[in-house]
């Protein structure tokens, strides 16, 4: 289970620098300390490997998850509320590592699309069908208007996340926000969704 | 003339397929049927070519940005010409060689921080800017309700272009998606955009 843990940590420190065309198992071996034998005993080929090391990135994507549910089932102020989690929201997916495991999906899209709908169903569409859900039961309770849950948590999503993370994956590291200004984005982006899909004054009643 | 055509076509076939450190000089006058020197002559380096291969792409941006302007100037049904508006611009952006030069630059971000932010700024950030100056010529004729026209043009464009947009990005080509479904995408994004700075009944008066 360490050895195991150990490639993992460095294949995903290889793919994220180097790509996937540009990570060799005999790499991963090195980095993580282990023999090739060992490195595909665990895993059957890179593939596998790569899909491991996604998982592990969007481990995180659980937490999330709960946490947001949570929230959104138990809101008393939906309008704090939603800006309490898209500023978590938009802070978490401009992370360094999540933005460049996005870049490299995109960057492979062509020659492997099967890892990328494998992420894309992993990650970040987990997400959005899980704020669907929580928008499916805030319409029944009456608090939010989404007539179509699941188109209002996509574009609760990009409302949220589109304006950082395009530019920071189109024009790198120099690309840089600060905390609040992705929180200022944030509220902005919840602004916008509750225009279009609040219940007035629900908070108020 | 015609000899820097037939370089800058080759160029924007063998960037888009192999990418920026994929693609040499060499193959470029191949393709162009010119020598090594002709491609050196009219263009110092490969930087300076690839510069190029990106102004040739958004060479339509001009004319996307001079009709946008002309309609909304003219509006006399803003709800309408917005969905229209929004419409073009997404079957425009989802065409395959826009999005693949889109794929190319998140791809070399790092590696080529400077051709992200050029490309940036010639493509995506002068059809918001242009959006921008609409809408807030739009807000001052009480046509539209945008305090900050710049931010309200972003979420705009991320309304019409991020669903569509990002599956496509990171699921390549496996990722089609209808003209009908791009057209009913940017319609729900624009109801969206009216929701939060439409001003009621303006088109009615």
């Amino acid at each position: 289970v360490r050895k195991r843990k150990a490639i993992v940590t460095a294949a995903t420190t290889l793919f994220l620098r180097s790509g996937y065309q540009g990570t060799s198992m005999d790499q991963v071996a090195a980095l993580a300390g282990v023999s090739k034998q060992t490195v595909y005993k665990q895993f059957a080929d890179k593939e596998r490997l790569f899909g491991e090391v996604v998982s592990g990135i969007s481990g995180r994507v659980d937490a999330f998850i709960a946490d947001a549910t949570a929230t959104l089932n138990a809101t008393v102020d939906l309008p704090g509320d939603l800006r309490d989690l898209a500023r978590r929201y938009v802070v978490a997916v401009m992370q360094p590592e999540v933005l460049q495991l996005r870049r490299l999906m995109i960057s492979e899209a062509n020659r492997f699309p099967d890892l990328g709908r494998a992420y894309y169903e992993r990650g970040p569409e987990r997400v959005v069908a899980a704020l669907a859900r929580a928008f499916h039961d805030l319409t029944n309770r009456g608090l939010l208007s989404a007539a179509d849950p699941l188109l209002a948590a996509r574009h609760f999503a990009f409302l949220v996340l589109s304006i950082p993370m395009d530019r920071a994956l189109v024009c790198g590291d120099a690309a840089q926000f600060s905390r609040s200004e992705l929180e200022s984005l944030a509220d902005s982006g919840v602004a916008v969704f509750l225009a279009a899909h609040g219940v007035a004054r629900q908070s108020r009643l």
